[in-house]
């Protein structure tokens, strides 16, 4: 068998296993890929044991951003957040590394992730700046391009580029301020490099080139908002709205190219003006899969980000987000831990199902549907079984448990399902 | 003084501090009490050093239930849930004991807690033909009235009265059937009463002496919904509707007879029913205030369900709700502790902000316009200030902190805030 009948082959299989998981048919994922309302991300020199598909009619997919900061490195704990992840069932993981030996820490990622893996890799970029000694504006700009290059040939399955920070979105900036400024990380980097020199975002500027690398390693393109707002003073802005508007003109560019996108959200928004934000973002993305970063619905409640985060992701996914990327309880605050980790991909997963139901997913309504049942026959054990958190559930039910066995201790005898009304 | 001069002292002092807390008019509130679309829950018997309004143009308020369970009986420990409460910002607290001296925490509860008391009185009228060993159906009719007199006398200030299960909305249960079935411990016990007896609830045939006894003592009737939904499944069926629409009846009836009254809404409800529903509720409830349990936007996530009902509360109170009560990590699971009291409040007064943005309840927005400015500025102690929770705040920032303190550890000397771009 040749590699590249062994290639097509784990599509095959690979595309199957999501039509069973998915509970949807073949056409369905083959139309959605080739129109790109639909992605797949999977590097074709990735060892992945469980892909997924991303986009319409799909149950909305969960990320989970891990990664070194400079002021804390430890490749043992990412590998215990990564861990986590996987644990509380993360569908896909980020490595934001920017602290130590980044290599060593996407090699330790990619090794043992089962799931798929992004990256943002400017921040390869601007850490190796940075520890020559230059600043941020002082990246070299051919460096932006050869970083993902050799990512994907280590195998990333998707990436984030901040394409849509361009010398006029960067003077839509500057001509309506913010309240809270630029509060994406490579946003910010990128912001910096074009104003310290007066030129074209390299990304931007070589989408080409980038779309010619993304093609050739199967890299799905994440079409990073730079220019998200940071509060909910700033959402839905002219420049965030500026920004959204060239990543949907280059989607357009990646399926003529061939190669899968997806279009990165916001960030800050309040409740009320989230709906219309993804009816706007499904429009100028040419319905795009939408990968949402929150949204929260408010600014004031840091230590408790992954509840905020979980309000904005529900109404969001209803409103068709396919993709959300996780907030842990530390935002805002510090790096998260292992636990932090799981606390959030836990929260998105709820918005997820809740959601799911709205969109009326195969399978969302009936997983309920089901557990309802066994909760009326207050049957224990099927219940933690098909719980979103089975060892949660189990642990907190020992926590006090009834005299009698059949009800909770939250009404003991008492309990309303007892008795048939 | 006369008592009487005493008394209308303490009502124009009370309205003044709602005023200033709310950002409101004194006509404002006035209105809003005189037409029924704001209540202010003050038993004449009771002493509260902080009261509040709910309704109309006003902050969205959260309720936190506490309360013993035959399986679990410990004053002490009431006592730490009501501080916890009360730490937490809970704008009123229900006792909902039903094991035990009922009457000992409950006047532990009406000494010590500065808001609003509720109780939910046909559970004493239940545990005490319980503990005469009779079975529920067999409560005393009258005893379900005299047991309101008792506690109004002793000061309580509002108390959920399940007067919309008739033997008219029994039939329709039983005509409709039920996924999960009746879920409302309140509502279930006199759903049994009426099938077994084949009489009128007491609480609704004799509605005019119960208004008798609230408008005497100034009651806040809180009509509590005994059909709502315990299963997304069974969220806005013919029972619950018919229910609520008896309960807008009654709230007309209470407004005549100068009674202030509350409806109580579910429960289970997929997201996407939540708006419409509360539209609903509003036009058959005449635009009482709107009391939500939850809503839970899923079913399968126990051990979670503060984040469950984190999500629904959001949505609804953005749709016009304006009273929500909590549910901890435990509901489902077991009876609540004092952290899961905490994490509970917490998780409401999210929602509960979140919606008052919405609203454009006076304050709200500014609070995080306030906050987003010092984030701005890296003002870790002026945030810490501001935040939701400022002892948590503290906390988890302090877990890992950063090299340079203006920063957080999450991006360290990449913190995108640091430089003005």
């Amino acid at each position: 068998m040749s590699v590249t009948q062994a290639k097509a082959n784990n599509i095959a299989r690979t595309i199957e296993d999501i039509c069973r998981q998915e509970k949807v048919s073949r056409e369905h994922i083959l139309s959605g890929v080739s129109s790109g309302t639909i992605v797949i991300p999977f590097n074709v020199n990735r060892k992945m044991t469980k892909p997924c598909a991303i986009g319409k009619g799909l149950k909305t997919k969960v990320n989970a951003n891990i990664g070194t900061s400079p002021d804390h490195i430890s490749v043992e704990e990412e590998s215990r957040k990564l861990e986590a992840s996987i644990a509380a069932g993360a569908d896909a993981v980020m490595d934001l590394s920017t602290g130590g030996n980044l290599a060593e820490v996407r090699k330790m990622v990619l090794d043992s992730c089962p799931v798929p893996v992004g990256t943002v890799p400017i921040y390869q970029a601007a850490c190796e700046a940075v520890m020559k000694g230059r600043r941020i504006q002082e990246m070299d700009g051919e460096r932006m391009l050869s970083v993902i290059e050799e990512q994907a040939e280590e195998g990333v399955d998707f990436m984030t580029v901040h394409c849509g920070i361009t010398k006029e979105t960067v003077k839509i900036l500057e001509r309506n301020g913010r309240r809270v400024g630029v509060v994406s990380r490579g946003g910010s980097f990128l912001v910096k490099w074009i104003k310290a020199n007066g030129r074209e975002n390299p990304l931007y500027e070589n989408f080409d080139r980038l779309l010619e690398i993304a093609k050739r390693h199967n890299i799905t393109l994440s079409l990073g908002d730079g220019l998200r707002p940071g509060g909910l003073a700033d959402a839905n802005d002219a420049p965030q709205i500026a920004e959204l508007s060239v990543l949907g003109e280059l989607t357009l560019r990646a399926r003529k190219a061939g190669v899968q996108a997806i279009i990165e959200g916001p960030g800050h928004m309040p409740i009320h003006e989230i709906a219309g934000h993804v009816q706007l973002a499904k429009k100028l993305g040419h319905d795009a899969p939408l990968y949402l970063l929150g949204p929260l619905v408010t600014d004031i409640a840091a230590g408790y980000d992954h509840i905020v985060s979980a309000i904005g992701g529900a109404v969001a996914a209803s409103a068709g987000v396919d993709f959300l990327c996780y907030v842990t309880p530390a935002e805002h605050l510090r790096l998260p831990d292992a636990d932090d980790v799981y606390q959030g991909v836990i929260a998105s997963r709820i918005a997820a199902h809740a959601a799911d139901i709205v969109k009326n997913v195969p399978g969302a309504k009936e997983w309920d549907e089901e557990f309802s049942r066994y909760r009326k026959d207050r049957d224990w054990k099927m219940q933690e079984k098909l719980s979103l958190d089975p060892a949660k559930f189990a642990a907190e039910r020992k926590k006090l448990l009834p005299e009698e066995n059949d009800v909770c201790t939250m009404c003991g005898k008492y309990c309303a399902m007892k008795d048939e009304t």
